[in-house]
């Protein structure tokens, strides 16, 4: 049995999706975590399966994403749910109005820990923040609506089954994927 | 010997000047230490001050503090240093950009802690936030220039001796000082 520790449920709706259709079933792990401040995500992400496995002694993955926006020096990064909760989108857009450079990343690390071993898959999309909200027919949640992923003219909100293909979490998913099922022979 | 545990210059030669006249003398410890994520400025302090001591053994203080925008759900708050590196004090203003309500609490938290107890003192200083960047003689650091305290018409940054008597962080250091003296017989 394979653990999804996340307090967040459209994150754990989208990351099951993922995986059953490679025939990967997760169970929902929702307890709360001590996380730690740093703005490096692989260790704040690392840090939470590491406590997260003193808890459950189950295998286990945590996800951990952030938007980083270039020119506010990567803000929101780690701390990004917590922006959103303050801020929202319109508050990102507040901070880029009339700002030319819009790149962004959406970064997405995924840490597997089990009683023997412990690794860790990241995914990175490059786009922009978009000058407006897109909400789009699948609403989406968290900052979806304002990144547009590098050679897409979307929103990730606006797009309906393509983030799950396209999105950084998605790059992450699918390097543990393959990874998980040659590990553990799974087919 | 009594330890104060922080990576912030400017903050140590605040906290020491104020100690200082108060006949307490503080030796600048300069350890990095795994700060929790949590919204809770005194959660996150007395983490803080509990990592330090089981690094350094002595008697030390830790000193947290906070912006909390009421208008931003509290934002910057517990992350207000990240915040400030990321966004600085132009990131606020344009947040608040066309915002009527700019009432704010700087709060400040100290954690004393030694072989056999820990106490908390907390420093609240109510205000609001300037509309432009202020700064004065005293050039101030962090949100210095844009925060100016109830019934005051200079900002932090503005004032040269005033902050240290009336500051968010002189309150809490004064309920320390006051509670060290006593508890430790010092004149």
């Amino acid at each position: 049995m394979l653990n999804f520790v996340t307090s967040n449920r459209s994150k754990f709706m989208e990351v099951s999706r993922i995986l059953s259709k490679h025939g990967i079933s997760v169970v929902h792990a929702d307890i709360e975590l001590v996380e730690i401040q740093d703005e490096d995500i692989e260790k704040v992400a690392v840090a939470k399966a590491e406590g997260a496995y003193s808890v459950l002694k189950q295998s286990l993955i945590v996800e951990d994403d952030g938007l980083f926006i270039r020119v506010l020096r990567g803000f929101p990064g780690v701390y990004s749910s917590y922006v959103f909760r303050c801020i929202g989108n319109e508050g990102i857009l507040k901070l880029l109005d009339g700002v030319d450079d819009r790149y962004a990343e959406f970064v997405s690390v995924i840490v597997y820990r089990n009683d023997i071993e412990s690794m860790v898959f990241k995914g990175v999309r490059r786009g922009r923040i978009a000058d407006t909200i897109r909400y789009g027919r699948y609403a989406g949640w968290g900052y979806d609506p304002i990144f547009i992923p590098e050679s897409e003219e979307f929103s990730y909100a606006e797009m309906y089954n393509k983030k799950d293909e396209i999105s950084h979490r998605c790059i992450a998913l699918r390097a543990f994927i393959e990874w998980y099922k040659s590990r553990y022979d799974i087919r």
